[in-house]
């Protein structure tokens, strides 16, 4: 078993309500795409392409973003928009404003983000992460053929460890968490670690290539994963607010 | 660039006291291995053959393991290993146990673990995993002449997202974080993602090729990474207690 990991070479710029689709079908056109080929996506590309671009100075603070930005010496325009994409706040203090996001996603800033964005626009995650990654599955299948996965990205920190990591937002054609219990390990006692998060591992992977300061590769391919096919959601990555001790 | 991952095939069985760098010479001498390699190693490997073993007829619960053992309906002879190996209880309740380990990693049981152990045994943690990272790469440096880097990883789950990822919980010749301060993006803004936790991107990565299931591959090559060959600790990745907030 071998798993290859390669960008898209060039991939051209996009701008606000491009046809991303039609531009990655072109893209992929140059490679050898093959079925079971999972492609990892930055969100970037997808959020700029479906307009997901604020201009700071349409934005209007209310008065707890205004309040917010004086705690921690930021834009209050720029926590207006953190406050918009968010469902809830989950910590907050004079550094951080972890958030969960419309998604149910949790991480710093509800994804909001000034990097790789011309001029004074800050860009947020994609509307619906998984409806974005299975128009794109759709496309490829059929117009190239290729029964691929996809998977949509963005960095997030993490509680307990240090640094970021590539993590899914977004999927089509790949369940996201492996379940492999009642899987036996060569002694025949159950797996211990039953639910894998694939998507996770394969989204970390793909960071690799994918880097940070050049968004020449936001498009990367990952080749000869196992994978489930399931047709699954991202949101399903996250935690049970209910049962999760660390929330 | 692209990036290769791939395990050494038929790695033999491991054994308590086994030597674990002399055997990996001889299953490496096999592969074409080049310079700036990385070896992901399951941590399960190191732990057997530097006899972390425990053998529960021989393990006397405290009371306290008791406790908790009738708590979570759970034999207490594994309780109180998880005890003995960790620093701090950092969440508890019917259902979890997590620890900060001896050396301040953040996981379930304290990394105690039943799978892929025979018997009634349980095997825990290396005792310092960073230090046998760099035994193993000084070894293959003066047997092999290759300048590798290593990784010695376990699965971790996570707080706030579902499922586990394989993580870095030993490092020898690679700085488990990567510093991207000061880099500027395409548009020459700094980049906002700063600190990369490039070891648990490679260990997650690894994870895909390693699978759980069988101890058939528990050493995994990934070539073709760009990383710091700084000499760094992977207890680098754990975070400051006292600036947490999750903790």
């Amino acid at each position: 078993m071998k798993v290859t990991i390669f960008p898209l070479q060039d991939f051209p710029l996009i701008n606000p309500r491009d046809d991303i689709e039609e531009i990655l079908i072109t893209e992929l056109r140059k490679i050898n795409l093959i079925d079971d080929d999972i492609l990892v996506i930055a969100h970037t590309i997808i959020s700029k392409a479906e307009n997901k671009v604020y201009n700071l100075h349409e934005v209007i603070p209310s008065s707890f973003a205004q309040q917010i930005g004086e705690l921690q010496d930021k834009d209050p325009r720029k926590i207006e928009v953190i406050l918009q994409e968010s469902r809830e706040i989950i910590r907050m203090n004079e550094r951080v404003l972890i958030t969960a996001t419309k998604h149910g996603f949790i991480c710093a800033n509800s994804g909001v983000d000034k990097s790789n964005t011309p001029g004074d626009t800050l860009i947020s995650l994609p509307d619906d992460p998984d409806l974005s990654a299975r128009r794109i599955r759709k496309r490829i299948l059929t117009e190239l053929g290729k029964n691929v996965a996809v998977i949509i990205s963005d960095t997030f920190g993490r509680p307990l460890r240090v640094g970021t990591v590539n993590v899914a937002i977004g999927v089509a054609g790949i369940d996201p968490v492996d379940d492999l219990r009642g899987r036996k390990d060569l002694f025949g006692y159950e797996m211990q670690s039953t639910f894998v998060a694939r998507a996770d591992e394969v989204a970390a992977a793909a960071g690799l290539v994918m880097g940070q300061a050049d968004e020449g590769t936001p498009v990367i391919i990952v080749r000869g994963v196992k994978y489930n096919q399931a047709d699954a959601y991202a949101t399903n990555l996250n935690r049970d607010p209910q049962t999760d001790v660390f929330r």
